[in-house]
C-alpha cells in the first residue's frame, strides 16, 4: 500500500513548516486582519464594514499530467478554480486574478494553451485577470516543465463574513460533488495508477469552480450558511479548519468517481480520505432547511445532498459503513 | 558576445506573449481598474475615492546562485522587494504579501531560511506576511531547486494615484542606486562569469526595497513625483513605461557596481542597459526642486542623484558619452 508521503508528499513536514511560518508571520499586524473561516483567505478591512479577501495556490503535479498528455488549455482552469473555491470559503465574491507561469522556455503554444485555460477560469468565476509575471527560467525547469501559481483577491461586506463561530451540533453538511480528484493528491494518484492515456485524461478532468452557484446560495441565503469547506489539500480534514469546537458524521456521501476506486486499491482508506476530495468538492455546512438550496445547486447543474451532521466531537470525523474515523 | 537571448531567456517571445495574453484578459472587466503608471500593479478601487494595487513577481534565476552558495536567507527578500518596488511606482503602500514556495522536497533549514528572508523583507516594507502556500511537487522540481513567487498588495487614495501622465519634456530624473543586480539578468550573468563564491556572494547581494524612503518622499512630496520607475526586467527600458509620450536623457549615471563591469567585458553595451540596472533601481521623475527629495533618500541611506532629463523624443533613451541609444 502506497500513503501520500511514500509519494514524496509529506503533509505533516509542511503542516509544522506553516506552523513555524505562522508563529513568525505573526509577529507584525495580524491583528488588523479579520478572521475568515479556516484561513482560506487572508481578510484585510479597507473601511469598517468592507474588506478584500486574498489566496494563493498551485495546482500541485497535476502540471506533471497536462505535460505528459501534452495537453495544456485545462490546467489554467485548476490554477483559477483552486484560488476561487478558497475566496468563497470566507464569504467573498472573487474579483480580481494574477497569474505566475514560469518555465525553462516559453514555448508560444503551450503558453497560449495555458492562458486560455486561465482566461476561461477567471470568466467562469467573474474574475477580471489584472496582471501576472511570466518568468524563463534556463536550469530551474527542465524540458517542458512548468510551474504555475495563482493569486486571487475577492470582495467581502463585514456582515457577510463567514467566520464558521457560529457552526453548532446538529447543523447539516451539504456536500457539493466534485468533478473528479481536482487539483490534490495528484503525486500519490500517478504513483499508484497506470500511465496510460484514459487514466491520465480522467485525472486531467478540470476542477469545478464553485463561485458562482455558492455566489447565488450566499445572497439568498446569507446567515443560514455557517461555514464552507474547499475540500482541498487534507482531503475531508479540511473540515476540521472550520472550527474546533465541532466534529462531523457522514452518513450519506456522495458517489465516488471510478478515480477514486482503482486509487484505493493501492491506498488504505485513511489515507484516501485526508488526500482527496472523494467525489465531494466543497461542503455547506447549513442551518435550517437544506432543499430550497439543494435545488439552487442543482439548477447550477451540480449534484449535492445533505452528506451528514455536524456533530459535539470536537475535531473528529466518522463515516458511516467505515471504520475510518479523522482527527485533528 | 553575449546577449540575454543567447543565455536563453527571449525577452521578445515573452513580450509578445504579453501582449497577446493582455489582448485576452482585456475582455472582461478591465475598465474598472484605475491605470497606474507603467501597469506596475493592477489598481482595483475599493471605494469613490480609495483602491487596493496588486502585484505579482518572481526571483528568477538568483534562486540558482542561493542554491550554488547554499545560502538561503536572502532570497526571500529579493521576492518581497520585486514586489514592494513594483507596488510604490504606482503610488501604493505596500501592505499584505503572500508567498508560494514550490519544491521537489521540503527541506526544513532551507525553507525556514528562505521564509526568514520573506519575513525580513515583510518587516522592512512595513507588509504583513498574510498567508502563503507551500508545495512539495516530486518530479516538476529536481534535488534542491524550488521556485519562489510572491502576490503584494497596497493601498492607495485616488488623488495620490501616480499615472505618469503629468510626465513632462524638462522634469529632471532622480536616480536612486541599486544594491547590485537586484533579481534581473541573473541568466545572462551567470553564463558569462566564473562561477566562484566571491562572483556569486556579490550576485546573491539583496535587492534594495525602497518603500519607506519613497513613502517618505511622496508624503512630503505629493505632486511632485510625476513617475516612478522600478528598474526591473528590460532594464533602463522600464522608463518607457511610464508615458509614451515622452523620452530620457541620462548625463550623470550613477556610478554601477563592480559586477557590471564584469559582465560588461562579455556583453554588448546595448544589452547591458536593456537587461541591467546598471546601477541605479529606482528612477523619480521630478517636477521642481530635486535637492530637498535628495536630502530625504540619503538620510535613509541611498546614493540618490540627478541623471538626467525627461526629452521631447518619444521613446529614446540617450546617455552621454555613449554610443547606446533605447528605443521602445
Amino acid at each position: 500500500m502506497e500513503t501520500y508521503s511514500s509519494a514524496g508528499v509529506n503533509v505533516e513536514r509542511a503542516d509544522r513548516f506553516v506552523e513555524r511560518l505562522k508563529a513568525r508571520a505573526r509577529r507584525s499586524g495580524h491583528d488588523d486582519l479579520w478572521r475568515g473561516a479556516g484561513g482560506y483567505a487572508a481578510v484585510y478591512p479597507v473601511s469598517e464594514s468592507e474588506a478584500v479577501a486574498v489566496t494563493t495556490d498551485g495546482v500541485g503535479t497535476k502540471l506533471l499530467v497536462a505535460c505528459a498528455l501534452g495537453q495544456y488549455d485545462t490546467i489554467g482552469i485548476d490554477l483559477v478554480a483552486m484560488c476561487a473555491n478558497d475566496l468563497i470559503c470566507v464569504g467573498a465574491t472573487p474579483t480580481l486574478f494574477l497569474d505566475y507561469l514560469a518555465t525553462g522556455r516559453l514555448d508560444d503554444r503551450i503558453a497560449d494553451e495555458i492562458i486560455s485555460g486561465i482566461v476561461t477560469g477567471c470568466d467562469e468565476s467573474g474574475m477580471i485577470l489584472a496582471g501576472g509575471e511570466t518568468a524563463e527560467m534556463p536550469g530551474v525547469y527542465e524540458g517542458q516543465h512548468f510551474d504555475l501559481a495563482g493569486f486571487a483577491l475577492g470582495r467581502v461586506t463585514r456582515s457577510k463574513l463567514i467566520t464558521g463561530e457560529e457552526i453548532r451540533p446538529g447543523q447539516k453538511v451539504i456536500g457539493v460533488a466534485s468533478s473528479g480528484i481536482h487539483s490534490n493528491g495528484l503525486s500519490l494518484a500517478r504513483k499508484v495508477l497506470p500511465q496510460d492515456d484514459k487514466t491520465y485524461a480522467a485525472l486531467l478532468t478540470p476542477t469545478i469552480i464553485y463561485t458562482r452557484p455558492v455566489a447565488s446560495v450566499l445572497s439568498q441565503y446569507t446567515g443560514e450558511i455557517k461555514g464552507i469547506a474547499h475540500i482541498t489539500g487534507g482531503g475531508w480534514r479540511n473540515l476540521f479548519r472550520l472550527n474546533s469546537a465541532v466534529g462531523y458524521h457522514i452518513s450519506s456521501p456522495l458517489p465516488r468517481h471510478d478515480i477514486f476506486e482503482q486509487i484505493a486499491a493501492h491506498v488504505p482508506e485513511d489515507e484516501m480520505y485526508q488526500t482527496f476530495n472523494m467525489g465531494m468538492g466543497l461542503c455547506m455546512i447549513v442551518e435550517g432547511e437544506a432543499e430550497p438550496i439543494l435545488e439552487l445547486l442543482r439548477q447550477a447543474n451540480l449534484a449535492a445532498q445533505v452528506v451528514g451532521v455536524v456533530t459535539e466531537k470536537p475535531m473528529t470525523l466518522t463515516i458511516e459503513r467505515s471504520t475510518v474515523t479523522l482527527r485533528g
